[in-house]
């Protein structure tokens, strides 16, 4: 039987269940752009509004997988794995997890994305390193698997070309923010690298998408359920995300951060960094059967980071994708702000509030990430945070430190970080780091719990 | 401000009500091209499944009237009257009404459509009499209208042109059955016309487009608040459509029936048709103030009709748009119908069901409607009924004719005809021909007991 747009659009406005078929005909005609896109706009805003069953998120995810180029890591003989965040502020925990979950012996082929919006990018941040390539084939990333491990790499134009016109379509249509397409969208893309296991970061508090709780529960279990439809074991934490994760936001300064941490510098203000980093690995390591239990992994994770091979992997991988690593020892020959000024804080108190979404439109402003997909970022743009929320501040000193190109750079992000840090006389009590862990034993209660749209 | 149509869409989205600049900015983008189709899609599809409030719909009634040429009755110094049906099978009433108003002192700017699905089109039939122009810009018209009183003419490209592109759009993408987005194509259609009063023939019943009552009654009370909120005096008959409307359904076979009945020749199975001529002309005459109440009008509208008056200006006014009225005495000369056969009955017993919308197929696959907008149609093409709901029919007596340009053509309407007329033991109770009647005064009951999507 012949199927027709328009019918497709009638039964789901109708708030009926498509059949897998009906599913792939949509994701095919996007894809050949053989369905014009003001049909596709009306069956997004149908699929906003009706919602989707977890059958249709399963059929949408699987049909747009294959709409184009697959990665097969069977040939790698080892668990492929991979890590996904659903964007945050200071958020550098793929440059440690990568890393980490290939010094336990798994394959860990990343595909990352850019900065948007007041998230940054983790491809942005690798390519502050001189001569890093991002832009690999799929045997390109495959030869760097094989020798190093991990990969981390940008989406080839092949790979998932319906959701490139999906995305776009969305947004200019208004329906970015349902669960059941961003699901599709992230899950079509992670499945297209064939994994075994993934891990999910999802963010929740005043720096995420998702600020609601509930809302990225929902999300979260939505993605777990996809996955274990799709054959992959996948788990997911809720992270806090109301503060910047460590101690910069920006590019570079990521970057060294990150580093740091590889080589075993700690310092107070990074310890968030580094406890959601293990146990993002550990979960990594659990599900690749290479750890008993998530705790077990954890401290896998914690043994391979003190012993210096996850820096030894990173600088393999850098070099392999043809990165400078002559950078990580002598970074002033390739890098220096040339504006550098520090945020003062302007009473004494406790930082008892952040705005973390208003402190990424500062790093953002400072031209560290676009608002539009295209736009440059600068290396060197950044923030460094020199207080965590319910640390004790004095008025007349440095709050942050900002970093940028030039002068006028400035002046907008210091306005933004004056209603973003918000200084009181008393601490708010703190929010755990991990707030909940959504796995395939118990992600039945969070669907359940959510109501449809 | 600028307004973007991203945050128009996520506004209706999220259930929130359009300011009118709002209404009128998506209105002049869709007339103007200067929004793209995917964005007005999802717009609609928005727009169907959260509803509008009656002050959008006035307002979306209002800028789509106004987004292209108007015309202005007043030079004519009379009530300008018309009357709209929301489309039916055998449905010539326009051919009576307007010129009985026209005879009782009105005039009667008729904008009539074309046989679209199982309906017929006025313009179609009106085609049928030789030379007789339907294009006539607003100024012959208004020519017309001065010297006759009546014209009924095809739209004209500059009239509302929002409304073709929306209705173009609606149609691919499933948005067309919305009573809100109904309400505002036919009224903005209709009010261009500078009417001050309007009569809806809204119709129910198995031939009608909205089968279910209650929504026959919301589009008719939404459609009497958006004329009154407009200016416009306006009521609504809610019809019987449970089969055609007299004695034939088709083109020039509509056309000769309505000479019948403006030449005085009754025949017991047009006398429905009779009824709600008179109905509707009556409550057209009331309007105007040419009558103190629908009654008196009614009244008025039989003694114009039997005083052959109405045949008077309909005969004029054919010959005002360039007909040759010599059809009307010697039909034979134009009109022969090639093929002509009886459609006969398989039982004896009463004619217990009619499903309208088959006949109306039926009627269509004659030759006398359009699948879809530009096909052609035959003059000859129809059906002519030899029983009404209720009759007694015999075995082997024929139940209708059908006539056609070549045999081919009858195959499909008698399988249609087949399973549209249901002969049982006994007859079924007959509905009311005039159901219900909607006007300024009780129109907020029906407003109220609906339920908004």
């Amino acid at each position: 039987m012949t199927m027709h747009a328009v019918d497709l659009i009638r039964k789901k406005r109708d708030g009926e269940e498509f059949t897998p078929e009906e599913i792939r005909f949509l994701v095919r005609g996007a894809a050949m752009e053989t369905i014009p896109e003001e049909q596709l706009a009306a069956w997004l805003m149908a699929a906003f509004l009706r919602g989707l069953s977890l059958a249709e998120v399963d059929a949408l995810t699987t049909a747009m997988k294959l709409s184009g180029e697959v990665f097969d890591p069977a040939p790698l003989g080892r668990f492929a794995v991979d890590k996904h965040s659903t964007g945050g502020v200071g958020d550098k925990t793929s440059l440690l997890v990568a890393p980490i979950a290939a010094a336990a012996g798994l394959v860990v082929p990343m595909i990352s994305g850019r900065a948007l919006g007041h998230t940054g990018g983790t491809l942005d941040k690798l390519e502050c390193i001189p001569g890093y390539r991002t832009q690999l084939s799929l045997r390109e990333m495959e030869q760097v698997l094989a020798k190093v491990g991990a990969s981390i790499v940008g989406q080839t134009k092949s790979l998932v070309p319906a959701d490139r016109v999906l995305y776009a379509l969305r947004d200019r249509t208004s329906t970015v923010e349902s669960p059941y397409l961003i699901c599709a969208s992230i899950m079509s893309k992670k499945l297209a690298a064939g994994l075994n296991g993934l891990v999910l970061d999802v963010k929740t508090g005043s720096g995420a998408f998702l600020r609601r709780k509930e809302d990225a529960l929902f999300l979260a279990a939505l993605m777990v359920e996809t996955g274990e439809r799709a054959g992959t074991r996948t788990a997911a934490l809720l992270t806090n995300m109301e503060q910047p994760l460590g101690r910069f936001a920006g590019n570079w300064v990521e970057v060294q951060e990150s580093l740091d941490l590889l080589s075993g510098r700690r310092h107070p203000l990074n310890e968030d960094l580094r406890e959601v980093s293990l146990a993002l690995a550990g979960w990594m390591i659990f599900l690749g059967d290479a750890a008993k239990t998530a705790a077990a992994g954890r401290q896998r994770a914690e043994d391979i980071l003190e012993s210096g091979q996850a820096l030894r992997i990173f600088t393999d991988m850098v070099e392999a994708q043809g990165g400078d690593t002559s950078v990580f020892a002598e970074p002033e020959k390739f890098h220096r702000p040339a504006v550098r000024r520090d945020f003062l804080a302007d009473r004494s108190g406790y930082l008892a509030h952040v705005d973390c979404t208003l402190v990424g439109w500062a790093v953002q402003r400072l031209g560290a990430g676009r608002e539009r997909a295209g736009d440059p970022v600068f290396a060197h743009a950044g923030l460094e945070m020199h207080a965590k929320l319910g640390d004790k501040v004095k008025v007349g000193k440095p709050l942050c430190t900002l970093y940028a190109d030039f002068d006028g750079r400035l002046t907008e992000p210091e306005i933004l970080l004056r209603l973003a840090l918000v200084i009181a006389d008393e601490p708010t009590p703190a929010e755990p780091l991990i707030q909940d862990i959504i796995t395939a034993s118990n992600r039945k209660q969070y669907l359940e719990a959510a109501r449809h749209p």
